[in-house]
């Protein structure tokens, strides 16, 4: 039995975690892989105030583990895949273990969204759909293909044009629709081809990318380019991890709350990416962590 | 002519600074002292994810400050002693200057209380009311009292004990009001005395403290306490920087703002412990400055 059991390690879900320990409550951090969610595979964290500088989305996950784990929170590294949130006690289940608190954060936050395209899921991790951080190095050399225009696509094609020959982004926009920060320094960058109104439609290859089929969004029409043992790195958004929470409406996917980060279920807060929100930023992240918890510990 | 002013260079401020930045808009920050606000002159930051081991006040404001700059952001360094906000150009004056932008972001946090004691004013830095986190070392054998009994007054007092002979909270309520994480330290702590129920209520000495005056709460029992070059650090929560501007509605001398962080009054936003808020933390001071950003830049 836990007082407060917070399901996500990443920014969201150790700031919950670290203020509930800071309240004296016993609390376990449920994560179904390494702490620090999305932004733990980022190349770089930008704009969260008092940074490191040339922070890495590893370096950050790292040290918001020790802090959790100095703050006494328990963190178990298995995935949720059950719960039951009404009533005085909620159950989470995992593959090995059914877990029990009278409160719940839910901190899942969101997947990347596949693009759902031929040869995607053979070529996954052999060319298609990478960690820029973990594999950009890889491609040095080689032609890089980032697919996306948010923020998120555009700020590791700034980090990959640093390996690539020629780095492309694939939008299906007329223009990219990142920050006046990342667009200028797309401009500035004398390796980035923008790719515009197109989208990635199929990819081939053997063991490897051997071809893109990009198709035109005006038109229709579709061009096979053949680019030999090039890097596609997928940006196409994300979709929060809220499957299981058939208790909970949700709106479009997310779960809404008030100010104080409840849910319309009593003793349920939800926190991070995967509520309704304006701006899904490691900076609101960890303020919803920090006030989930503080109500929590109430 | 600005497009964003930021009044105040706290945690607050420097995030809505950055976010203005990095949508490309021309920010000037007003700061009238360093940048870092109130959390700038604490012994050490805590609870703020992937905060950095062993991080002070001063250290937090400096990157603070860097990330800023480099971001693009210009700082002043001039007290704001008047506004003018209502209208299409905002009127932020200094001593010297009067700034002008279409859009302001009141960041101007608070505070600290002076308890308005006899002695306090003559004493203030010579014994009295200091930065424990500069001054504390300079006590070092000495007796050292805290007024206060809140979060901000214990974690300073945790700090000042590695320093004090006999390190005394001064405390008006029955306990401590602290979180049970400082609560436990404070208990475990060899020279940490509580005098609960308890106000200084004055102050005296030539040139450093000489003696305390301490009123019993129940019973209105005055005692004098001799300790010559003892400290006195005071922590009696804060009062909002909220007096210039009078176009505002007020709560308790709070700014009340929407979940977008916009005020009253259109293109003029509030962020960080200035606004009415649950929670003042630097996480979710950071929130509401990235917040009003985003929406002043839209």
């Amino acid at each position: 039995m836990y007082d407060i059991i917070v399901i996500g390690g990443g920014p969201a879900g150790i700031s919950a975690a670290i203020y509930a320990a800071s309240r004296g409550k016993k609390t376990l951090v449920l994560e179904k892989d390494k702490v620090g969610g999305i932004i733990g595979k980022v190349s770089t964290v930008t704009h969260y105030t008092a940074i490191v500088e040339g922070e890495t989305g590893a370096t950050f996950a790292r040290r918001m583990e020790s802090q959790a784990l100095a703050a006494g929170v328990e963190i178990a590294r298995e995935e949720v895949i059950g719960a039951k949130l009404v009533g005085d006690v909620k159950e989470i289940r995992t593959a090995g273990n059914t877990y029990l608190a009278p409160r719940v954060i839910i901190a899942g936050g969101s997947s990347p969204r596949k693009l759902g395209v031929p040869g995607e899921k053979e070529l996954s991790g052999k060319g298609m759909g990478m960690n820029a951080a973990r594999d950009g190095e890889a491609y040095r050399g080689k032609n890089i293909y980032v697919v996306g225009g948010a923020d998120g696509a555009v700020k590791e094609a700034l980090y990959l044009a640093r390996f690539a020959k020629t780095l492309t982004i694939i939008h299906f926009e007329e223009k990219l629709g990142c920050i006046p920060e990342f667009a200028v320094k797309v401009a500035a960058a004398d390796n980035i081809k923008l790719m515009l109104r197109s989208r990635l439609t199929a990819v081939g290859g053997s063991g490897r990318v051997e071809w893109l089929e990009i198709t035109n969004e005006d038109n229709g029409a579709k061009q096979k380019i053949q680019d030999d043992g090039c890097g596609i790195f997928v940006y196409a958004g994300t979709v929060p991890n809220t499957d299981i929470y058939g208790e909970l409406e949700l709106e479009n996917g997310f779960i809404p709350v008030d100010e104080k980060m409840r849910t319309a279920i009593d003793g349920v807060y939800a926190a991070g990416d995967i509520r309704v929100k304006q701006l899904r930023q490691v900076a609101t992240a960890v303020a919803d962590g920090a006030i989930a918890a503080v109500n929590a510990a109430l």
